[in-house]
């Protein structure tokens, strides 16, 4: 693909704050966006030239969209197959849908992992509920059994302690499942990698993150891992992003447990978009990882991401946002709110980020 | 004035490349905007909610435009007094439309300014030939005869050296003129200043610029100036701020003279809006003056800005924005296109700042 030039469009599936602040990226580098949601109250539709709104499935109006663009990304991984496949006949779409095909399922995901030699937890593939004590046996208790897809921040899972019930698979909608080793983790960390058009890879550095029921709250820069972890958790992001062939941002999360007198890095989950876990990047680094994944996908050099002191990222979910006013007098605290109507418990309303001198 | 909501509308007069920035700042605090301007190829529609494409003259489009916003500010000077009047009767207009009575008259200006105790380059108003001749009398060669209004980027302006046509005055169209003793200046420098609807001010770093061809071309930050003269430079900006009751963001530019073994500082003129010597908060500093301007119309409190390190700005004036890519893969460079499209000789069409380690 040639770089896109700067009057190009953009267009982007999903209008939720990643979609928003992707565009308000796009837009510092010149370029238009056109944004296709179902949504009408899409927050990303606010800072756009053209929005589309429709369902990912109404191939009319993906027809009206994509004719409208030069190239096409995406905010979240659960894209139709279709609608990706649809697309990309037409434009090229970035990053390649092959990797949803791989993203969207937990069970191809783990063993695509394992396949590049990374670890990840015990897992075992649950299609019954029979198939769920045996798994159980396998892997032991505790453990977590998931959806394999379409699961997000929790929904979609539960935790099996001792005695478990094979009843867990009906509970879960007896659709296919995967059953993992419950992780004692010291830390969650995550690493958010781009990869451009080049082959070239910049990853962001390693960030903490702390969860509130399965949501995250807050991530910390630069994580407290040793620098052995450090460069681990970066090696596993980029191998990852360079055996998908990645052109664009995703985030790799990941566990670090004890491991005899050191430790040992887990790959939880990866996300083949920008991730909440990379908001710290706009007001943190010399470029946010919004604008590393437009780089990417326009066919633009990388750029090498210079962090500006240590990082504090709080999301601000449900109620937290209405305290915005009192954020905005902290000494430098960015506050993003995302323009959102309707707070709803959990619900993503903004972020704040915080720069201290580096000790 | 009751601070605006999180999901208010910020209208905006003007589309032009402050305008889109303005309009990105707003975004990040949650703000829809609304963009009035008669150009349909304006870069500030690409990024905003609402657009109404109409002559700021259009009253029936006003009335539209105003009855869809909540508060309304502008991005450039010329706003035509009967248009603030009709919206200030309105929503709130702010600044205050006060404010461009003085500063679109250069005559008036600069007597406001002497009004406050600060000094500016000598001056005498010229309102016909033989007032031109009177004039350069009294302020002597060079000097620099000026429209009073609606000059930028040294449009409406001739340097008079030894032996001046009076004819001059019917050059420059005949209408009410400004003759200003020509200032020997070691410096051109401006402060870029917020006030915040509680009577707050922070000023951005004193700022040393180069003009070509009369354009900003390149912004240096900190100015190589005395702490004395940084001091004396804030405290104009400021006592201009407070004296117009200013609610926004202003610059001041400034010359910087020697003046025996020490140095003066004159005011050269007020831009009562987001500035070009401005852009390098937006990656430069822990707020950018956009945002510190949103902040202020929105009743919100200001931010105090804090430096990331040594800043360059250089504008990409022209065909110069055909190395942009260039520019992309330099360190700690941040790329702003506008998406205008044409490119003509000194046109703004983008620009980049580069941040280096304090030294």
């Amino acid at each position: 693909m040639n770089a896109l030039g700067p009057d190009a469009t953009v267009g982007i599936l999903g209008g939720g704050q990643l979609g928003r602040m992707l565009a308000l990226a796009a837009a510092r580098l010149g370029f238009k966006c056109h944004v296709l949601c179902p949504d009408p109250r899409s927050p990303a539709f606010d800072v756009v030239r053209r929005v589309t709104e429709a369902d990912y499935a109404d191939i009319a109006a993906l027809d009206r969209f994509v004719a409208d663009v030069d190239v096409v990304t995406y905010e979240f991984e659960n894209v139709p197959a279709e609608t990706a496949m649809f697309l990309s006949a037409r434009k090229p779409v970035l990053p390649d849908p092959k990797v949803l095909a791989i993203t969207q399922d937990r069970l191809v995901e783990k063993e695509f992992v394992n396949g590049l030699g990374i670890a990840t937890a015990k897992f075992a593939p649950v299609d019954s509920a029979d198939g769920l004590t045996a798994a159980l046996a396998a892997i032991g208790q505790p453990a977590v059994l998931k959806t394999r897809r379409f699961g997000y921040d929790g929904k979609g899972q539960m935790i099996l302690r001792d005695g478990a019930d094979p009843a867990a698979f009906e509970h879960l909608g007896g659709q296919p499942q995967i059953l993992e080793a419950f992780v004692p983790f010291e830390r969650e960390i995550s690493v958010v990698a781009a990869r451009g058009s080049d082959g070239a890879i910049e990853c962001f550095d390693v960030t903490e993150n702390e969860h509130q029921d399965h949501i995250l709250k807050t991530s910390h820069v630069p994580a407290a891992v040793t620098p052995a972890v450090a460069v681990q958790a970066r090696r596993i992001a980029e191998t990852i992003a360079e055996a998908f062939g990645y052109v664009g941002v995703l985030a790799v999360e990941m566990f670090v447990v004890r491991d005899g007198g050191g430790h040992a890095v887990l790959v939880n989950e990866i996300a083949p978009r920008v991730h909440n876990s990379g908001h710290w990047t706009i007001d943190g680094a010399s470029v946010s990882q919004f604008e590393q994944h437009i780089r990417a996908v326009a066919g633009l050099p990388l750029a090498k991401p210079i962090r500006r002191g240590r990082i504090e990222m709080i999301n601000l979910l449900g109620a937290e946002v209405e305290d915005y006013r009192g954020w905005l007098t902290k000494p430098d605290t960015a506050v993003h709110l995302y323009g959102k109507t309707g707070i709803r418990p959990g619900r993503k309303m903004g972020h704040v980020t915080r720069v201290f001198p580096e000790p």
